[in-house]
């Protein structure tokens, strides 16, 4: 929850950790403003880390961080970023013809929590996926919290944000992947074939994949359930599903 | 869920007096929050008694203690304390004998993010563990928010909280168990056997598994890694276990 109070917007990374974050990722940070006066405690080291980096830093009357943080939890310390740069379906679909992989793409329908969907791309950076789907509305955005979660993959794995799943879906489909939808009722996860041009769709927190989004996908496939609770975490949902897919695609040859 | 979240609100203990008092009472507290900056009067005898008692202390600026505190009248102290009954080892062994099922238990070092240790704990149910095991100190316990992301799962998977890790994981062996230890240096995962009587180690957010706990176990396992980013999220690298050692148990006959 320390995370929700150094909340971040699109374009500020808020409080000492997700500067320091940010600073170790390689983001481009467009400005760091520090606490007049003097350093104190992590700051030391996260400062002089940013001017190793040669980032441009400013000190900063303590009750402008205040305005400027909006409440959040500066800790002394605000960086202004430039916003994420999505990419596109091709952009992701050329990476994978560039290594001559057969696309593996990870779509999420309506993943709210930043920390899941940072912790997706995460697993899809680990698994050699070469991009993320979200849609434009509905989801997380990769804000500050997301890109945190994301621990680095946000630099390297591309994430397209589109107008409607379902049509992209279409377009994917097109381009010869086959589209497997997470979904409870679907058919046992390890008897699914994974191999091959695949997208996976990851469903929201609350509700899973949407009817609409479901119905556009080739197959559902269904990870077992032993216990009481009958559903993960959204990302660890999604890292069973990516881990079984890159077993699949890395035994049978495939990938 | 509505439920959860307001059951949290008893988890908290608002003012020096009442800390002071749970504290001397010897019941768990799972992290205490002291406002940032000298501490002042009768502050200074309880922060030292807390720290005496292990329990962990987090300096938090005064605008979160008042959020927390909802109006309440903090003085600079709010202590989390675990409404949830911690069971034990035996009851956990004794619970997959009941079952007539090799025990397979989760034995988590040092988590420290509550959200993370929720969803180990539900991953545990939904891959029909029989119970997961955490240190006494430097991790998470089962405050409000990882009850909350457990969803339900402490209701039904136990959770035994112990002093001494390494030696908990001697007395596991002495009872049959295997015990793996989550490891970027280890044994492919798919390559290892995860059948029969088993716990499995995960290590914590930012330095896995611990060099002493690490000796203790009798093999190490390693998750595939393809991309730049190196490590998964805690509990997305914990559900690939696990449902990796399901599947093997399932597919063996063993469960």
């Amino acid at each position: 929850m320390a995370d929700k109070t150094a909340m971040n917007t699109e374009d500020k990374i808020i409080g000492r950790n997700p500067v320091l974050e940010a600073i170790k990722s390689g983001r481009t940070i467009d400005k760091l403003l520090v606490k007049k006066g003097k350093l104190e405690g992590s700051a030391v080291a996260i400062v002089k880390k940013a001017r190793d980096a040669g980032i441009v830093i400013r000190e900063t009357d303590v009750r402008k961080l205040d305005a400027i943080a909006e409440g959040g939890n500066h800790q002394g310390m605000i960086a202004y970023v430039s916003p994420y740069e999505y990419k596109t379906i091709d952009f992701i679909l050329n990476s994978a013809r560039e290594k001559n992989e057969p696309p593996f793409v990870i779509i999420c329908d309506k993943i709210t929590d930043p920390h899941n969907l940072g912790a997706i791309l995460r697993t899809a950076n680990c698994v050699g996926a070469h991009g993320v789907v979200i849609p434009k509305h509905g989801s997380a955005g990769l804000s500050g919290a997301a890109v945190k979660s994301a621990a680095g993959a946000a630099e390297y794995t591309p994430v397209a944000k589109v107008t409607n799943l379902a049509s992209t879906i279409e377009k994917l489909k097109k381009e010869g992947l086959w589209i497997a939808a997470a979904d409870m009722d679907g058919d046992d996860l390890y008897s699914s074939d994974l191999t091959g041009a695949l997208g996976i769709v990851i469903g929201s927190e609350g509700s899973g994949v949407s009817r609409l989004v479901k119905e556009k996908c080739d197959f559902t496939v269904s990870i077992p359930m032993c216990g009481q609770i009958n559903s993960l975490n959204a990302s660890v949902a999604a890292g069973v599903l990516m881990y079984e897919a890159l077993h699949q695609r890395k035994t049978k040859g495939i990938n």
